[in-house]
């Protein structure tokens, strides 16, 4: 490392983790990527987490593959449907829900955090678009980081661990923006729930109406190939 | 399950978390037990768990396989040597301390906490023995419970949830004679941080010490195999 700090960032390959990345390293930080190979059904996010970490310049990244299904619960690790075009999006808490996943990923990074000698963790959440997750509330990021403080070696005499959560209270067009200021390649990027063939979005999950409407708000072209309705 | 409350209870497949969870079950919980394929260089660990599940009645028995060793900075995980009859036992972070470890399986508990319907979770930790390990604190793990009650969908209007400890204060000889009481078999549990041959312990890593210094107060027989000195 050339002296700068050093920071964690999550990276899943979605447009949103990959704005964060670039703030992170807009703020100066030198940015350890980190994903996750989870049985999640789209391997395609992997792809795209991996083209973003290189785009946008991350120093490393790490990718730990961990095995959810046993635990289940989830349409994005399960046999359960993907909804659609559903009228009752952001209410209640979606079946995309995976139990507890901000929390796992989150421990992961306090882990490689304290290899990497790294006191700050970024992560995407938001609490706007999925006000349905538990785990996107700031109390929730509050009490994580509290929690971090003193599960590590960092946290007994160290530097005080800090979790970032700069799309915390953007809106999805805000989002867009941000990385189209700081020159992120969307087209790179991976959102679908249920893509088709090849890893195409599908243009009508939760995740893709979210991100279209957050490009239409700003008046920008989403690059990626959405089906022609 | 047959209307009994659920927890889901950590188990390594050694003595103190063999002993949780016959206190759990005690206690009048339908346990389910969850255990890791971590890259813990001593399988015979997770066979001593699965014997440990069955003999103890767990209801049933969750393995799952993550992969630490990207992350590394263990003795545990990684090839760093383990020490051997250490004179300043119990003072600082031992090497055998895998990075933020207890709060990534914590995490995992949560998430089957959340789908096995489950409001209790029991952890082994151990604040005397291990005081040299950050993550085995009563603050800490007090830490812990207060995000996890927000990150759930339990958090959301559910049961609150509550981490139990019921080893924390209790010497290995006090988690010895507990067990004992409770007709943990003992020869089924596995310590050793570096076992010989076939899984006998080495009879001289930290772990090892510890728990026959602990049988050995209690004028009891350790039943596992230790080298002749």
């Amino acid at each position: 490392m050339d002296g700068k700090r050093v920071a964690v960032v999550l990276l899943s390959g979605g447009m949103d983790s990959a704005v964060v990345l670039a703030i992170a390293k807009g703020e100066g930080f030198a940015c350890e990527a980190l994903s996750f190979d989870y049985g999640q059904r789209h391997r395609c996010e992997l792809e795209a987490a991996r083209e973003v970490a290189k785009q946008i310049g991350a120093s490393g990244h790490t990718v730990l593959s961990i095995d959810m299904r046993p635990i289940g619960g989830s349409a994005l690790t399960d046999d359960i449907e993907v909804p659609k075009e559903r009228p009752d999006i952001g209410e209640g808490i979606p079946v995309t829900y995976v139990p507890a996943r901000n929390t796992i990923f989150l421990s992961y990074a306090l882990a490689l955090a304290e290899v990497k000698g790294a006191s700050d963790i970024f992560i995407g959440v938001n609490a706007l678009d999925y006000s349905g997750y538990p785990d996107c509330r700031p109390e929730y990021i509050d009490a994580y980081a509290q929690m971090a403080r003193l599960a590590t070696r960092s946290g007994v005499g160290g530097a005080p661990l800090e979790i970032h959560t700069p799309l915390s209270a953007m809106r999805k067009s805000d989002i867009a923006r941000k990385g189209l200021e700081l020159g992120v390649d969307f087209s790179l990027t991976h959102t679908c729930y249920d893509p088709l063939d090849e890893g195409r979005p599908c243009g009508s999950c939760d995740a893709c109406v979210l991100r279209r409407k957050g490009f239409e708000e700003i008046g920008e072209r989403d690059p990626l190939p959405y089906p022609v309705a």
